[in-house]
């Protein structure tokens, strides 16, 4: 994660976004959601991923996807799953995951 | 903004997010990001707002709106186009803004 830039570099739109806003519990899973990062640039159709979080364990991810087929195979990876799973269960005390088409773009400086 | 909850109360979609991605540059701004928020949460349209910056700089901002006009009415605010051009010339070192329409969400605990 540490080797991934911290802009996605995105196509001209159309493409889609899956926002993903959590509170995150405090029992480090830090190893997983690298990995996890790893696996979704592997992922055909993967575009890029944005993330934050503050100390407080809020954190936003930003993952850029080429087409909705892609994101499903995404979401459909089985250690993603897993990772999923974990995540529902153990590490976020809360989240929020929406799914949307990016119409426009802009960048500054410009790209 | 202190007094924000983290979390986005967002209706059931279709509705509209713009993700803001920035790297700021060392020069304080939070008195005008925090007015920021004050004034967008006062606009027509304004679902709510998440935010998070990491202490190297980059930070993702996404603000939801009931729709396209609402979003036009924001950006070309009067207050708001005065701080843009503020951000463009002073406040970040680079950005990128996506204008998207959400289209499913989910979240855990279920709202």
């Amino acid at each position: 994660m540490s080797m991934m830039p911290k802009f996605a570099k995105t196509p001209e739109p159309p493409y889609y976004a899956v926002i993903f806003s959590s509170m995150r519990r405090d029992n480090g899973y830090t190893q997983v959601a690298e990995r996890m990062v790893e696996l979704a640039s592997q992922q055909p159709g993967f575009l890029g991923v944005e993330s934050v979080r503050g100390t407080d364990g809020f954190g936003i991810t930003v993952s850029y996807w080429a087409s909705a087929e892609a994101m499903a195979a995404w979401k459909a990876n089985v250690e993603h799953l897993a990772a999923q799973e974990m995540g529902k269960q153990e590490w976020y005390e809360h989240y929020e995951l929406r799914v949307a088409k990016v119409e426009r773009a802009y960048a500054k400086p410009s790209t």
